[in-house]
């Protein structure tokens, strides 16, 4: 594939991989058996963001709020990020997956994942949430003891995700315009890329189409 | 005015009234006269809301970020907050300005309006973020000395901003599509919609856009 070139290409992109459920219904499939078609388009994607020198990468696998779901679906979304993140470490990457361990939701096959490995050169650094919640996410900081952010002192060391940079643009498939929990405090100043179509439909012209338009927004970071 | 017909209205609406310099500009103005022009249509809105029956509002007067501004800037638009204020508490509302009143950025005149006032009936509650950071608000709980959100506990009231509930729908004027540290907590399962157009150039149909658009997605926190 030719890729596209770009003025100027996000440091951290975050992907929001909705839709599963909704593709598998349309196409008269059961609702959890989407999840399944949503593992080989995280790995194209993978692959793009390499080629086109993206520095970091995170995606959204499954939060605690979606483990209220029904069992079938519960399982055919963990099955699916075990195998995607399986995958994933068999690429270059700086690999972590950060979500709430101390949890039956955890997938204990992911454990091992939840320190930082580098695979190959570590030439992306990729972050994988799975059981991850904002709420977790906030208030590891609230719970240290005898620690606190005292003026100037940056909020982002105190959160379960700290080790996560902010992220420049998001991009959510499915049609849905929200955050739906997705990483709070990295996510103050993102930009965010709605595609309509279903994550199991991804086509790299849609990531190119995200590209596109984030290179003609200004970078402000609020001020 | 004839209103129009809402199957479902948000409960809480946050407002993201950008594009005040860029209109200036393209009139031919100097950047910092867009602000005055931003009063009346949040005046405007808070009729529409009234009259639908919004329970809560909140406005995005300016933030910590935006003190970094050049000063005829800064100036402009803490007078073009302090104006709305005092024009909505001239209104029926539960009005209360939330922002760091610890700094010279805050206008003295506002500081009254920092503990919730009822005016008339009360019939709309009124958040107006006047030199609100979104640190400011995730830190106050941090800064909270004996005090920790344990297993179960609600994370919101560890916030400056407790007071304010969840956002139902975040409408953006001026393009940008983020959210620039509009209340991260509240937040979280807000659904964002985008008008291009700036605000000082507020039109009614741009509201009734929002809300005929917000009664077609589905409320699912996040689930």
């Amino acid at each position: 594939m030719n890729l596209p070139q770009f003025r100027r290409i996000p440091n951290h992109i975050g992907i929001i991989p909705d839709g599963n459920r909704r593709w598998a219904e349309e196409k008269g499939l059961a609702r959890e058996s989407g999840y399944q078609f949503g593992i080989e388009p995280g790995l194209q994607l993978y692959h793009l963001c390499l080629a086109l020198g993206v520095k970091e990468l995170t995606f959204y696998g499954f939060t605690q709020d979606n483990t209220k779901r029904p069992a079938r679906q519960k399982e055919a979304f963990k099955k699916a990020c075990v195998e995607s993140v399986k995958k994933l470490a068999g690429y270059d990457a700086s690999l972590r997956v950060i979500g709430d361990v101390n949890s039956p939701s955890f997938p204990p096959e992911l454990v091992p994942y939840t320190k930082r490995v580098t695979f190959g050169q570590g030439l992306i650094k990729i972050n994988f949430l799975v059981n991850y919640g904002w709420q977790w996410d906030l208030k590891y900081g609230l719970s240290q003891k005898g620690k606190s952010p005292g003026q100037g002192r940056g909020l982002q060391k105190f959160i379960a995700s700290s080790d996560v940079s902010r992220v420049d643009l998001i991009i959510r498939w499915g049609g849905r315009r929200r955050l739906s929990g997705f990483l709070p405090v990295q996510s103050i100043y993102s930009d965010f890329y709605i595609i309509d179509d279903y994550w199991p439909d991804f086509k790299p012209q849609h990531f190119f189409d995200a590209l596109r338009w984030y290179e003609t927004q200004d970078i402000t970071l609020g001020g």
